[in-house]
């Protein structure tokens, strides 16, 4: 839709090699429905006693495939998925629902299993109706030619599921529980909270780890609130976003996982938050029109979840990100932006550092600033932003990216 | 700061002719803080006895003038006003404290009157201490060339708060109380919720109607709400936003006036919420970069603070934004909006119009639906959107302007 974006420049310099995950298989095809000489559909089959957990959109408006996901995410169990691109099936009415139907009984039917086994999701054009033969046809030939996921083929399926981004994204880890190693790698797609008409941000991430439904919920809603939940492009939310993560049990680790707060889980916690972090900054690095990545940190905030407010209020600001875009220090604006959270802060004792040089102090500017090593900081790729709102203890991070011409070229400057 | 920026397209035709408010008298000086042969200095005298209620901003960290005139509020009088143009006096510690006494202190010292009856107000660059001497210099001054407020006088008012305003703004409306006329007379400048460092949205409004503080400020509040609570340009809150109403009773209007919901007040009700949304809708026809004037109606929600939200959100999403910038009916974007705000929506029912004609219904896009009349409104200056989220029946109707290259090369590419 927004012609053809050149690769953004804070891309990776590469796909990660992502390690096999046993007990996952997965193909790739070619609809035809949007796009034309490239893979929108992804099929996925994970083997019998697969545990699934998930995170969704807070939309009030979500998408038929979300209503699917939340509702059969209830029975903890997963045998497939499928994803297209290029039509959300969002805002489709019971047409949308029925399509939804449609689909996950035509990928059941090949895995002989129950239909809210099936898990699904559609980003693209939201308000289409997602002609469903074109689907339905893939999925029988698609499921002959599923293989076991190795590094080419997560690279085949980061692709298929892109809609306006610039490079597929991927991320793995190879940890132990206990004696066992064990495999996360995940996938994701997504270049705004919501790019365009092309909506939405999708993650999915596998592990041949043995961890029930439950434990896995309770390791993935913080992680993802470490993650995705702490990017923002455009402050913009989508109606589809929805992150899974499923566990196939494939490596029979031991001790038996029973709480998230198992020690035997402190490795694989880590992992998962590295996979799910490193998925959500190439979101970031992939934003509408981003010309630098921005990290910024709130400490000294009554508690985290203010700090990640705060943060987000910051990492949202039109003017922050337009002062960035101009590589101005223009800390007046992080000011403003704090204030705006709606979270206690200390105007008296706000103190605000970019690129580690320390530039308001107790609430006013440092006497006697050197302005020279903060202008050089802000010519990087990379800002680095600390904001110590002088209340507690609070903490966090969140990451974004600069507000430039590109974005309004992406997403004023076409007709649909 | 941001050089010499055109008067904004959405200008209207010229300054209104305001009436004459009997017991307002004023003087504008040229200080030579910031800027070079204009007046950035406004000096007011209300008569003895006159009432005053007042609407700040929610920031967290909130300027020193802002403090000041919150304090003083309490005491429900007013017999003076300050305000200058090119620094806000925010983010500057104690000493910003300082200042504020000093120079409401001189105000006082020419009237005769308590400090806590002298309001003040600062716009502009955040975090620069403000030379109080050359203020001051100019109080004595200033008040010797005081003069009854004419339609001359507005508009030099008018001029002098303005930062990176294209054109004064100014209201005003002659009503009946009982027998009495009186007149109602508002200036205010701003050009985004905030203007990048030349802060605010700051207006001051004055009447010659005999009204107590307190019914005042019950009048005041909720038409703040429906004005300049319902406006965004980027959804940036300033440290420094004020709004003064001040009604010097030099119109005797019987009957005495003692609630808010007096009959005899109705005219005047209409007419001050007029005057309030004429100068809201101003500050967004000068809305940095904007091409477009858009008004979102949003109807069928729970109640209207719902509403207001929902409409807020519409008004405040950069891919709405951008979408109405490239004359794109990008209905999905609104669906998007409608459900990130966090508001109760029903997906099945919502319908949207754009431009009177309705394109989705009903949760799906209207059938056969024809386009060519909803791309000729999108090519107007003035777009007009309307919701219903399907839900009661809570309405509001809220102001924007469309994110354009302008607002980008006006905050982005300068350096401070």
């Amino acid at each position: 839709m927004a012609g053809d974006v050149p690769l953004s420049p804070l891309a990776p310099s590469g796909f990660s090699k992502l390690p096999a995950v046993a007990g996952v298989r997965m193909a790739t095809a070619a609809t035809g429905i949007k796009y034309r000489d490239r893979d929108d559909l992804l099929l996925c089959e994970v083997i019998e006693g697969t545990s699934v957990a998930g995170t969704f959109t807070q939309s009030k408006t979500c998408s038929a495939p979300v209503d699917w996901c939340k509702k059969s995410l209830a029975g903890g169990e997963a045998r497939g998925l499928i994803v297209n691109a290029g039509n959300a099936n969002a805002f489709t009415g019971k047409a949308g629902d029925e399509v939804v139907e449609t689909c996950v009984a035509a990928v059941a039917d090949q895995l002989s299993c129950r239909p809210s086994r099936v898990f699904c999701a559609s980003t693209g054009v939201i308000g289409e109706q997602l002609p469903t033969e074109q689907i339905i046809s893939h999925v029988a030939s698609g499921w002959k030619a599923m293989a076991d996921v190795d590094d080419v083929a997560w690279r085949a399926a980061a692709e298929a599921i892109r809609t306006t981004d610039t490079f597929a994204k991927g991320a793995g880890q190879t940890v132990q529980i206990g004696d066992a190693e064990v495999h996360i790698a995940g996938i994701a797609k997504g270049s705004g909270m919501i790019a365009p008409d092309m909506a939405t941000m999708l993650s999915f991430v596998f592990t041949d780890a043995q961890i029930p439904a439950d434990v896995l919920q309770d390791l993935l809603s913080p992680a993802v609130d470490d993650s995705f939940n702490s990017i923002t492009v455009d402050s913009d939310t989508s109606t589809s976003d929805t992150v899974l993560l499923m566990a196939t049990g494939a490596v029979k680790n031991q001790p038996t996982i029973k709480t998230s707060d198992d020690p035997a889980l402190d490795e694989f916690k880590a992992a998962l938050a590295l996979v799910l972090k490193d998925l959500a900054q190439q979101i970031v690095r992939d934003g509408e029109g981003a010309s630098k990545f921005v990290s910024v940190r709130v400490e000294g905030a009554e508690h985290d979840k203010a700090a990640r407010r705060i943060g987000l209020s910051i990492a949202n600001s039109p003017l922050v990100k337009t002062a960035i875009a101009g590589e101005d220090a223009n800390w007046g604006r992080i000011v403003m932006a704090v204030g705006k959270a709606g979270e206690m802060a200390d105007r008296d004792k706000l103190s605000i550092a970019i690129g580690g040089h320390v530039i308001a102090e107790n609430g006013v500017a440092v006497d006697g600033f050197d302005e020279d090593p903060v202008a050089a900081h802000m010519k990087n790729d990379e800002i680095d932003i600390v904001v110590d709102v002088g209340i507690a203890t609070g903490q966090a991070t969140v990451w974004t990216c600069d507000l430039t011409h590109g974005y309004i070229s992406i997403n004023a400057d076409y007709r649909s």
